[in-house]
């Protein structure tokens, strides 16, 4: 198997940057969008086959050194019984608040069997590593309270700091099915995780660290046994980096919003870091793209743990070639003693 | 007049620190849903008399050291003829996208004569200092280009991206409606102006070096000559502080997603800060608003020029009892000399 990604999440000398995109399985690409005409995501998300099928989809098409299991941060939630939808180009909208006491804890052999199927399907498969991942309980209370996408998160907010029982109740809940579904995916193969906490930064740091910084902890932490990479991501989290590596995460996914080197020197050279392209730069010229990518590279340049990605996932206006280029951009800069001899 | 607003602008020594609320006129007053039960937000905009009384309406209410002008970023758009609702809730929507070369500069006088009326009025009765204001060319463009809000300003990125003829026309034509309507504001009397960037967050430091910098820079330097106050305000714009310093801003507005020291330190005691209070903060309970304001006081201590504020406008749900207090509160901690001999 190809570990490059692997041996950089753990600082390890690589051959070259490994490279991997936010929904790298996406609209984006015409495959994609024909399974999509024949099934909704839900129905994906509950066929191994579908699942495994659409996880490999960009695997080889982009020349990438990592899959991420295709699936949905409510994938759980909806197994569990809680009243959420999946719109394609909106996301999750959530119908009645789901009750924690009444949906109880994620029990993942009985409610989430076929994502653990999938895994293990995939881990059979692929040549590179796979990325299991989970929402983190922040993002998902904010759907939950929301309702579906929200831009100023005051519903959230106002439960956050008017009502902690109800908010404890709450985070508490996301946390353990969070939890055992990311333990679960280790378990049925997967060799690394990613915590997606999309949202958090729509907090100040105090607020994080008052109010959810203890809980993304509790799902780090309770993965530490398993010695699996456990990567860290939101995004306009350019406040919230010391947390978010506090919390115990291994790498650190950065948005497109702080420069990378500016953010790897706060974060210490204990942490690995992942990202940053803005993904609307591939909607411009290629020398843009290129231009920016040189700059991130030289950026990571001297230090261990470079993971290369975008700043959040690939946008479905995206041209697939240019993923591909962009991968073999990142790959031929940072390759050393990899080509064919001449 | 009180002109405490202006000395802490020009770090000046104060007696205490200054306050005022971005959005202190809007949705969270009865007195103001009363008005716009009546009257749509265009026709007060329009209305030298209604947009007087609309500002004037927190100024004794809340007890704050400045009035900023009710109007709408959108309305000098909207008298050159751009096609532009505002929604109350939502925000301007923009049908056909306008044609700067037909539509051409804004002419204040003979375009927004009433908004110069109601500032002639305004400063000829209030005690305190009026801010004028402007929306700021990208996020000016950002409206235009997406249609209304947006999350991602993938389209905006796109023309800034793909076409630099169209985005230099659209940016150019933009700078000059904010300048002129910017210098015709102060000449009729505004004190200060504020120019809005809200939306600047959303993109990286490199992009907005490169792609938004130069306008913003035009419109402070068309400033300069009137020795007024400039601030400059986004949110999310952590990344951001320096550039938008070198931009030419007296101020910095700040929202809550970084610490006022830590922002502070980075821009450097040459200019002044304001800021920042989540505002979701004030749906929480007192003690936790409390908490916040004096760990922000406590930040900006020992420095000149702080001018309090939240970190975006006033929330709808907030309650004018809470604002009141919050703005004692300041006052109180950081008076020196101000109260009645006991």
């Amino acid at each position: 198997m190809n570990d490059i990604f692997l041996r950089a999440c753990a600082r390890q000398p690589v051959p070259r940057t490994p490279v991997w995109y936010m929904r790298q399985a996406g609209r984006y690409q015409k495959e994609y969008r024909a399974i999509r005409e024949r099934h909704g995501i839900l129905e994906i998300c509950r066929s191994p086959e579908l699942t495994a099928e659409v996880t490999r989809l960009p695997v080889e098409r982009l020349g990438v050194d990592a899959a991420i299991l295709f699936s949905d941060i409510m994938v759980p939630l909806v197994a569990l019984g809680a009243d959420v939808r999946i719109e394609e180009g909106v996301g999750p909208v959530v119908g009645e608040p789901p009750d924690p006491s009444r949906l109880g804890p994620l029990e993942p052999d009985r409610d989430v069997g076929y994502v653990l199927e999938a895994v293990s399907m995939l881990v059979r498969e692929l040549d590179v590593p796979l990325i299991g991942f989970a929402g983190a309980p922040f993002t998902m209370a904010s759907y939950l309270i929301e309702g579906g996408p929200s831009r100023s998160f005051v519903r959230t907010k106002q439960v956050m700091l008017e009502d902690p029982g109800r908010w404890d109740e709450l985070m508490g809940w996301l946390t353990q099915v969070a939890l055992a579904s990311l333990r679960a995916q280790v378990l049925a193969g997967a060799h690394a995780v990613q915590l997606f906490d999309s949202w958090a930064g729509a907090l100040g740091p105090d607020d994080y660290a008052l109010h959810v910084l203890q809980y993304s902890r509790r799902i780090f932490e309770g993965l530490a046994d398993l010695g699996v990479p456990r990567i860290h991501f939101g995004v306009g989290t350019g406040g919230l980096l010391e947390l978010m590596r506090d919390a115990g995460a291994d790498v650190i996914g950065l948005d497109w919003r702080v420069p990378l080197d500016a953010a790897w020197d706060r974060l210490g050279a204990g942490v690995a870091v992942q990202g940053n392209l803005d993904p609307a730069a591939l909607l411009g010229p290629w020398e843009g793209v290129e231009e920016k990518t040189l700059r991130i590279l030289t950026q990571a340049e001297g230090r261990m743990g470079h993971v290369f990605n975008l700043g959040h996932g690939v946008l479905p206006e995206t041209d697939p070639d240019a993923l591909r280029r962009l991968t073999d951009l990142v790959h031929e800069r940072t390759g050393v003693g990899e080509e064919a001899p001449t």
